[in-house]
């Protein structure tokens, strides 16, 4: 057996940066080294950020990252830091003639082996997901590579991401050829409970691999996807030896003990398991073991508990595509509702309350409490207030067009919008918008009204889980919210009955059935995509699900044009459930 | 030799309506009969319609469509057409066990043989488009079997769609095997002179195959997609032997020579060269000649000149959209520029003008010539129209928030697009948007202003094109074309400068290049993906090549909330295209 001390750089990439990603790149093996590593693994596609969608298909964007690739390997050398070797993820070409359906330029998810400052090996992804969230047979052609290479007398194979989640492929060959250590890049977006999978997944395929698994997940928001870092180890038998941290980078430094290895170097196909061949390319970086050190204390970080780790989600979304994209400070209405005041909160966490700004919009229509509530919060939380009342404007509209019913109420949604949207293009403020997703599904919602507006950050979160959230967050905090504040949300705000107040004495219930019914029948429809039997079969009324799977199916129009935001749970509207918006077809009745 | 008639059935379903296609299937194939058609040949996924997206992982969808193939076979023999074989699409289950990655419940992009109230063999799609706007890996597994099966003594081979247009797989294992016919329903998205592309390859398919070949496609409007039909019969030289129109549903019979077979019945696995096997099924319906028919006169359709391709699309589309969706009627703001001016007479051209309503809605800034020429358009085409000026409402925003420069611009666009909604939601109209593509690339439009909306007639027409289809309907009509009108368009429209009027004396070449230096470039950087340094070398301004790209790389966010609209280039933005909004990339300077 031999010690390997390895360095997993659980990191926040910026999607394009190549030139900044590459600077992460030699801070953070700078640092490694400072901490005598053996070895760093970054995540997939680290230089390029992930996911890169069309920009893959660009020939001037697969040459900067190659181009990035070979200058910052021969930079870590001239920084004194080659001695160190380096996985990292980049964008790279497979070199195949085009023909009819392949992406072009036959672009491949790549990972490479940085060494003394050359590119030592290269590999890429072989199973390529196309489902959920994934797009990558449109973006890129399979790999068919496995290197293994000696580092100080122990066998390292490099596999990329999803050729984990695939039977057969390269963990499989792995397996067969034998090697002391499988290091993973991944880019594996958050979903609710997904770490409790990720670990059981990684046991089993070190012990199909027959050795330890060094699994590196990026951390970070990328328009509607969340990355949860969550980097794991686990020995050949599949036990967790080392866990990162959930939504903040961390180089996470584990010794492990590894059995060495004396297999010829070379290039020899295996049969994948799955129809395919692979290669496996042998090579030696250094043969002889290192001298054992004591080993540094594996951490294994404590997991966030549910509430915590949706929030902790939502507030890193919302802090990466704030600043990635270049805004300085955020703008939303304030209703005294919760779902404004759970989204002013993750923005005054997510920024700092001082970057945030909200307008306070009363209307003929809105009570006492709307305008007391949210000057609660607003005191609170130490936001930036103004109040703009909208009854002037609204008559103004009505003196020229005749509006009645849900025209007039849909009117005065989207006075506050044009008003933010106003205020933003005037200061530089993103505006966040403010609906959830029981909202979002059924449609109860004004397009160009509530819905207009930069991003979304409760989006995926069903309304029930807005008031969880809410309490949990008056009852905790963590280091890197940036709001300090005790109870930031108002008590009244979570305890009072939700209305939108478009009309006098609306209620959410004048057209929705309670959130507790509702969020339960929504999560039975579009998340385990039940169809209106089994619903009816599971206990749910049947009037109900008739008019709520109506409701949801109608809805799509309005969700295509909702602002993009984070993801937390697997059928989030937007990038993983699409529907044709001409579509006669109605799950409760059959052919229309 | 034996001779067969074959109807082809290009026809426009309506997505999710199975019952509605059904009774289409009935109908046309009664049509069929009565014109003595041996055989029918319906599109791709006819029952369904096409694309279904995300309805294909439904249980209960793919139940129904399969339910519904049968019980239309047993109706078609009920009603007396049970003895002429019907092939059409449908969606089946391939009945894989469940696995990661594998689309749930292993849908089929199917298409079966109907006979005698049976259905006597079934197929399905062996490549995947994945590229463009097809997501078929997310959606189908492929199928791995070609029935042949003998009509009147001819071996008539079925392959669908995209197997086409792959090397390998059906149609070289019907060249390995032998058939006398090759049908291949279709449904194939229009795009600018798309139709030589689709004769080229079906007359090298048909040698491929050694036999004729039959290429049936959909017609009709479908969200972002329009499907031109064109079907096409080659023979085994391919020579070109029948064409139908475009844009218009047609039964298009054709009598073929076709040489006999008495290959043995059964199954036989063939390599399909491209690394599968594909089983051929080859099943007997009647072994013997019909008594030769003087021949129907085979109809070669007329090609349509550019501009008339492009105009008939768009008029397709927008029909499609508004009735498909249940909507009676449209509404537009008319400025009395050239791209209102064409969105309404396309409108008139796809509804009838008794449905067309427009506002104009002067400001401030407004130019005398906008309301003559506006009112000139209306009068021409006998529209409905109101005048609602927006002076006072703009006012009552100023007196609550101050807005200057750009914000107070876009407050203009903004609440022109509010009372087009309002009047939507009111009276039920369907709001066009009037957006061009050069626009929509540079983001010059305001979201939520002139982009709110619910359809985009000419998202992905270049302004250039906006003259030149103006120029061509004031001088031509079609039959299918609703406006009976000479000259619908104002000259004054199509000659005068382009203006936002957002604010005095505003031109926009003020933001812009001249629309013919800027179009070109466009085309250059989007359709056809040229880097910077690629589209210097092509001879465009460096300085410019730096503006404008910098411009179509910000205004992907634009793009996102931008409504559905027809596609008719290859990079329609929308479906076509996908950017990461969060990105740091920048085609003009590499890693920034």
């Amino acid at each position: 057996m031999a010690q390997l001390r390895i360095a997993l750089a659980q990191t926040n990439p910026t999607v394009g940066d190549l030139a900044a990603n590459a600077d992460l790149l030699v801070a953070w093996t700078r640092d490694a080294a400072e901490r005598e590593a053996h070895l760093v693994v970054f995540t997939e596609m680290f230089l390029t950020g992930y996911p890169v969608e069309d920009l893959v298909l660009r020939t001037s964007f697969v040459d900067a990252s190659i181009r990035t690739l070979e200058e910052v390997a021969r930079r870590l050398d001239r920084e004194g830091l080659g001695d160190l070797p380096v996985v990292v993820g980049y964008v790279d070409r497979a070199g195949l003639a085009p023909r009819v359906g392949q992406p072009r330029g036959a672009p491949l998810d790549a990972a490479a082996l940085l060494h003394k400052g050359e590119v030592v090996t290269r590999t890429s992804k072989h199973h390529l997901p196309n489902y959920g969230v994934f797009d990558e047979y449109r973006y890129f052609v399979r790999g068919d590579r496995l290197p293994i290479f000696r580092l100080h007398g122990v066998d390292v194979a490099i596999a990329v991401c999803e050729d984990l989640w695939q039977e057969g492929g390269p963990v499989a060959v792995v397996g067969q050829a034998g090697a002391g250590l499988l290091v993973v890049p991944n880019a594996s977006p958050y979903e609710k409970e997904k770490d409790d999978v990720r670990l059981e997944l990684c046991a089993r395929r070190a012990r199909e691999a027959g050795c330890a698994l060094v699994y590196v997940n990026q951390v970070g928001g990328q328009d509607e996807l969340v990355f949860d870092g969550d980097s794991i180890v686990v020995d050949g038998s599949g036990e967790l030896v080392a866990r990162a941290g959930q939504f903040k980078e961390e180089l996470l430094v584990v010794d492990l003990d590894l059995p060495v290895s004396d297999a010829p170097a070379g290039t020899f196909p295996y049969d994948a398991g799955d129809g395919s061949t692979i290669t496996v390319d042998r090579l030696v970086l250094s043969a002889d073991p290192v001298e054992p050190r004591p080993p540094v204390p594996a951490r294994i970080a404590e997991r966030l508990d549910p509430a915590a780790e949706v929030y902790s989600a939502l507030v890193l979304a919302v802090r990466d595509y704030v600043t990635k994209n270049g805004f300085e400070s955020v703008i939303l209405g304030l209703s005294g509702g919760i779902d404004s005041a759970l989204t002013a909160t993750i923005a005054s966490d997510a920024i700092g309350p001082s970057r945030v700004h909200v307008a306070l919009m009363p209307s003929r229509y809105s009570s006492d409490h709307s305008l007391t509530d949210a000057e609660e919060l607003v005191r609170r939380q130490g936001i930036n207030a103004r109040v703009v009342p909208i009854a002037e404007i609204v008559n103004a509209y009505e003196k020229e067009i005749d509006l009645s019913g849900l025209a007039a109420e849909n009117l005065q949604a989207r006075v506050r919008g044009m008003i933010l949207m106003g205020l933003s293009n005037e200061h530089g403020h993103l505006v966040l918008t403010t609906g959830n997703k029981s909202e979002l599904a059924t449609g109860y919602s004004t397009l160009y009204g509530d819905s207009a507006g930069g991003f979304a950050p409760i989006k995926d979160v069903p309304k029930t889980m807005v008031w969880e959230l809410s309490r949990w967050r008056n009852a905790h905090t963590d280091p890197s919210f940036l709001l300090d504040a005790e109870a930031p949300i108002p008590e009244n705000s979570i305890a009072k009955e939700p209305s939108a107040e478009l009309r006098p004495d609306q209620r959410d219930t004048d057209s929705l059935p309670p959130y507790e019914v509702l969020d339960r029948l929504l999560d039975d429809y579009v998340e385990k995509d039940m169809g209106s039997q089994e619903l009816i079969a599971a206990g749910h009324d049947p009037a109900l699900v008739t008019r709520v799977i109506r409701l949801v199916d109608l809805a799509e129009y309005k969700r295509r044009q909702y602002p993009p935001g984070p993801k937390i749970t697997p059928k989030n509207f937007g990038r993983d459930r699409r529907l044709p918006i001409t579509n006669r077809w109605r799950e409760t009745t059959g052919p229309a």
